[in-house]
């Protein structure tokens, strides 16, 4: 391969080892995040729709380097699930492409006034947007990640390092060319968007630990693994993503249509979402009516589905659900159902093994409605609708780089806005304190 | 001592190890947290006026108390600065129990609609405030902070850990004992508002690596030992306090007297909080005319000059400053002065020695003054201000917990509002996901 503008641009390419690349990484990013903080929202977007057309201009040289990724995949051992992330075809790339003009589409937040205020003494104090600095992405086998979470940090002003699986390297690598293609089309540095050369695992250690003076905050993509380690090691902040285990809960005055039509979409809609429902809590004032019906349609669905006792009774299909299993995220075609009495129940089972992600009520009491959407401590807690929807696009805020289940700074999708800080400009006319 | 009845509901006082007592107040602060949730504001801010009650009734115990801290401090050899900020009286006393009440009287940011919109599809998205659950507190020697900080967390819906310097236990246990008191009369639990009883240092250890499921987040109070532990050590979320290297640049169409008054009120209205100046830079462009003046005033008003070339042979009593100096929190009356090139280059100083905690530009001219607000990136930027404006009351936040210098949560002053998260609540007819 050629010698491409990026690396040329990059000071960590006289580096050898982890520490020196990681380091002149960081400082790179550091340098240019002040740049980025500056870009007129006509530049960034500029710089997005410019990628845009990179990606697809370059698609059949991207599916060549992804075919050599799957084949290394493959004879690695990878599982299926891997593989399916892994896998572009040229529906997915254009996919890539269109997100990108999407992204340029969403309002810029950088310069926003979010408050405004005179204080009695005359000073105007104004509280304003600002990107975060240097956002430090950690992700897994999916490509398409490294042009979503770089145009999203572009748009929000932050420069970006981007560490992905070393599963996906060769389709990673391009795809970063055509955003640092976007970049330089604009007239940004090539560092604003950085992804990390080595493969060595070492870099991930270094970047959560070492890199506190370079990176404002780390956002992890991946796997229960990967986010125990960061909460483990990390010595910067971090939005977290951890697990969903999202329930729906069947009040007793659920319609059993919608009921039925809301966990067959919650579950199988797609399994391997982290907004899909683990676990399906049935009111015992309808057990009834609604118990043996939902599980019908589960089981109809290609659902496996385990049970409490209630249920076992229910259908002679259901298996016997363990401890574990209200704990567990499946992210598969398998469902634990347990019987409940009533909402204080529902809410006091979702507290206990719930991941305070995304749950989801049916029922037409509003009532009941109101005190689980209160008492529910999750990011997103649902009525009437599917937990599916536990998606930043869905909410329409454009593009998301996750579903944060942390409480500080950013909760639930993850967007443009939540990649921001703010700051304090005050404006007086020789004002003292007294 | 009698038993209280904070101990008498506290989990913590069948402990004797370290790790025992700080897991049952984790434990029982942990399941305070739901109740201080749904707490209504009337209910808040009745047990904020009892204990302001409280602590005007039982002065002169706390006031005894306060004694003998002092007593014990002064004979392990505490500095005049460290008296100072442990030491109560009764005009102190009353300054605490009307924090209070200025509390009760900010509105609740609990439950508060943020933002609200309706989905093409129908579903309606509301995202809403609520607390951030558990907060830990470590703090030095003010015993003024457990009244103020507790009362923060309290009016924010949140469940508080105190941990304050043993120092100031004797002061602290009884101010403490107020806000109990308080929260009992209002029919709130006695554990939303705890204070760890030991002053072994192992429990500030505890607090930050092994409390991470009890604890949402921590605010260190303190000097930079204190930062740089909890820097190293916190396996939990920490809104940072970092110095307050703060600049006043006086720029060429500065007016002298509005630029002497404000260099003079930024240095020495209060030497030792946060936002008192440290470096004053001056341009270059009316250093002729402005620098001796200024400096001048200082050594008038007992302030320590350290000085430049330039600023060296502006007066003979400057003497020279160190590269070091640039970077210190002096929090004493001492200035570094130096000159500079004009905004840009005062710009540049401010991002190598700064903390990004607050810097004021002085100056007629409006272009000068934006560019300085928009490139120096400090959690607050002045123009014609005093950097002492650095402070949530003068801001009209009502009280403060600090000046986070952070970017990731909460940045400048941490205010209730700063002290809690939101929820996204949906509301829905039975929509699923295509």
């Amino acid at each position: 391969m050629t010698t491409h503008p990026q690396e040329a641009a990059s000071s960590a390419r006289h580096e050898t080892t982890v520490a020196g690349i990681m380091t002149a990484i960081g400082r790179d990013a550091r340098d240019a995040a002040p740049i980025l903080e500056l870009a007129s929202t006509d530049q960034k977007n500029r710089a997005l729709r410019a990628a845009a057309a990179a990606l697809r201009k370059r698609s059949r040289e991207i599916l060549a380097a992804n075919e050599r990724d799957m084949e290394g995949a493959a004879s690695s051992g990878a599982g299926h699930a891997l593989l399916d992330r892994l896998k572009l075809d040229p529906n997915r790339i254009e996919a890539m492409a269109r997100a990108l003009e999407d992204i340029a589409e969403l309002p810029d937040p950088i310069g926003t006034v979010l408050a405004e205020w005179t204080r009695p003494n005359g000073l105007r104090i104004q509280r304003r947007r600002v990107p975060l600095g240097v956002i430090g992405i950690i992700y897994e086998s999916r490509p398409n990640v490294t042009a979503d979470a770089g145009a999203l940090c572009l748009k929000s002003g932050n420069a970006v390092i981007l560490r992905g699986g070393s599963e996906s390297a060769r389709s990673s690598e391009l795809i970063h060319q055509c955003l640092v293609e976007g970049l330089l089309a604009a007239g940004l540095p090539a560092t604003a968007i950085q992804r990390v050369p080595t493969t060595d695992r070492a870099a991930v250690g270094f970047m959560l630990a070492d890199m506190a003076q370079y990176i404002d905050v780390i956002v992890p993509r991946g796997g229960k693994s990967l986010i125990e380690r960061v909460q483990k090691d990390a010595r910067v902040p971090v939005i977290g993503h951890l697990e969903g285990v999202c329930h729906v809960f069947v009040e007793r005055a659920a319609k059993l249509e919608m009921a039925r039509n809301i966990v067959l979409n919650a579950k199988m809609r797609r399994t391997g979402v982290c907004g899909a429902a683990e676990t399906l809590l049935v009111d015992r004032g309808c057990a009834d009516t609604h118990l043996a019906p939902l599980i019908e349609a589960l089981l109809a669905a290609g659902c496996e589905v385990r049970g409490d006792d209630r249920a076992l009774k229910a259908d002679p299909r259901v298996k016997p659900a363990t401890e574990q299993d209200w704990y567990t995220e499946y992210l598969d075609a398998i469902i634990a159902v347990r019987v409940v009495d009533g909402v204080d129940a529902a809410i006091e089972h979702i507290r206990r093994y719930g991941s305070q992600h995304t749950d989801s009520i049916v029922t037409e009491d509003a009532a009941a409605a109101e005190r689980f959407l209160t008492r529910v401590d999750s990011a997103i807690v649902l009525h009437n609708a599917s937990t599916q929807f536990a998606d930043g696009g869905e909410f329409g805020m454009g593009g998301e780089i996750g579903i944060s289940t942390d409480k500080f700074h950013a909760r639930g999708p993850v967007g443009v806005d939540q990649l921001t800080s703010y700051k304090y400009i005050v404006r007086g006319s020789g004002q003292l304190r007294g």
